[in-house]
């Protein structure tokens, strides 16, 4: 067994709800130690998916058992259809078939509808129980794991019913991440880039340094993903439940959602993070066009989003379906939407964005008309 | 029509969270002026019961209406079935088919279940929305409506499902409880004098002296409900999810529990406060028995709930199954349970409870023995 170094942590900080997220090779055979010290005694519930399960579930249980931690496994299917209220039912029975108790821990070993659908039921099986998450993909390591967020879909949208419960412990295995596929390491570097737009230009110029290292492993991996963490962490902290500039983190993702809403989420057209890429692209655009933010600036984004692969126009996306009137009615449907003024995340340059709660909509068509007539 | 007073005010201090509780006669026709205030420029969702809606939904609703708060309504089957993932379904998607967003409403207008399954649904849907509870029963009224606690049953247990989800405001229209059967009034009653045997002797003996005048309505009943309510606000505020002391709150609720279970929640042989009525009983008989209480003080705590009209035996629960092993079951899956060792709120005289966390499970077998036996 290779000696592996201590992880990298990042504190939280949500006064009484305030955790660590440790960041490392490894950690998934060390789970156990740190669950254990997290929360003593308590047992757990792991939830994965199928194709997450059959790659760690094995080795994440036996680290657990050699903390003398007891644990059982509830797998469910992969994709996003598992975000439902069935598979909620399903979780919730399951916790309370294996006799947990509020003390005891539910932990989430998956990507980000894992860390969704279970962080969900841990809140409200016995009115909140604890909650482990074991992010397994980039996305979930820098994005969804931190925060709090839970949740499923509803026939009427996504992500529209669940709560704010935040984890004891977040364990974010980079060794984990050799397991994707490139396409999907790719998706979640996008919200890794999104942390340097939004606010932090030194973190967007090392990531320029950095891409190729980051993408192939080891400690400039590590410190990417530390580093979204500490970025996300400290807008979580300003504003735990999205009531002002946790907004912020929606850079790219109105026109995100939109595109991802028209291809009805069929991941073999857009993924998330692909979405977001392409929504930061035209945020920086429409910034442009508003006047906002030089030309070189939103050059210098889009030139960093298509160096990691990712696409960053509408017209890259595969099939058809992206008119001005699809969008704009999707845009408008956004639950960030408040009776009728738009809100969209601007930017005035690299690493200085902010929220516009007052975009006209015939702005925002006039753009989008230009973008699709490219 | 005639002129209201100005309702008596229970503030729930729970800093960001913390929300007044109107108590007094009226509040339903006057519902819309305070909502206004509490909540400027929301809309809401009324949900009700079928028995409940049909006594007061259109005085509620035309109040919100005079208010400009456009407002539809949701009527569910009355009874605790009702407290399903179904209809909680049902209700998440109505608010959302409504297109409600955070800073709107949903009106729970009913008693504990309504009160319970509206409260989670506004809980979870857009993960988080404000909540108004307009009680119609005593026992809501004085325990349910106050303190943030929802949720539903699952097929494991009863409230088992649920988040802590804390109202904007609470609205206790007095003279609503005309519309109760008497037997009803009288288990709401039950959770009244609970608050008088926990910590508050003065209440107590209030309660002996006024029994009748509350029970026929009026200035004395409006005092009542709000002498509870700020009994049970002050332990909220002390202990907002249930982690230490307001587990006193419990008195009598171990055993209740446990007699509710046995009859499988059948209203014909016994609803809650009846419960928690011979629940109180055999929590005062118990603590005489273990040498902490005087049997004057447990024999003066009894003589209120008979004069009251509730019971104070298991033998006086129509039906069987009453066994020492049945009932030793039913206590140890309790939920509040902890590890094996048994908590109960015990007592060392009229209003003198607390919390005893290592009471032995013979002690309490014991004493079930005495009491079926007698």
């Amino acid at each position: 067994m290779t000696e592996t170094p201590e992880p990298v942590s990042v504190r939280v900080d949500l006064g009484p709800r305030s955790y660590d997220i440790l960041i490392g090779p490894g950690l998934v055979a060390s789970a156990g130690r740190h669950i254990a010290a997290a929360l003593p005694r308590a047992r757990a519930l792991v939830v994965s998916d199928e194709t997450v399960a059959a790659l760690h579930a094995d080795r994440l249980l036996a680290a657990l058992e050699s903390a003398g931690i007891g644990a059982a496994l509830l797998t469910l299917p992969p994709g996003e259809t598992t975000k439902s209220f069935d598979h909620l039912i399903a979780v919730v029975d399951r916790i309370l078939a294996e006799r947990l108790e509020r003390g005891d821990a539910v932990v989430a070993l998956g990507g980000g509808v894992i860390g969704d659908l279970s962080g969900f039921a841990a809140g409200i099986a016995r009115r909140g129980m604890q909650f482990v998450q074991v992010p397994t993909s980039l996305l979930a390591q820098v994005d969804s794991s931190v925060g709090g967020k839970t949740g499923i879909n509803s026939a009427r949208g996504k992500n529209l019913v669940g709560v704010f419960h935040q984890p004891a412990l977040v364990l974010a295995d980079t060794d984990v991440l050799d397991t994707l596929a490139e396409r999907e390491f790719r998706a979640g570097y996008a919200e890794v880039v999104k942390y340097g737009l939004i606010d932090r230009p030194d973190f967007f110029e090392w990531l320029e340094a950095n891409r190729a290292a980051i993408f192939s492993g080891g400690a400039a991996r590590v410190e990417a993903v530390a580093a979204s963490c500490r970025a996300k962490a400290a807008v979580v902290a300003g504003d735990e439940r999205e009531d002002g500039d946790r907004a912020l983190l929606n850079l790219g993702h109105t026109f995100g959602h939109a595109l991802e809403s028209v291809v009805r989420y069929d991941p073999a057209r857009l993924v998330h993070g692909e979405g977001v890429a392409i929504g930061m692209a035209l945020a920086h655009r429409f910034s442009v066009r508003l006047g906002l933010c030089s030309g070189q600036d939103a050059g210098r984004a889009e030139a960093h989003l298509r160096a990691a692969g990712l696409p960053t126009r509408i017209q890259e996306i595969p099939g058809d379906g992206f008119t001005v009137d699809a969008l704009m009615d999707k845009i408008a449907q956004d639950k960030k939407v408040s009776r009728g003024a738009l809100t969209f995340i601007l930017t005035r340059g690299i690493g200085r964005a902010y929220v516009a709660r007052d975009v006209a909509p015939d702005a925002v068509r006039d753009f989008l008309n230009q973008e699709l007539a490219a």
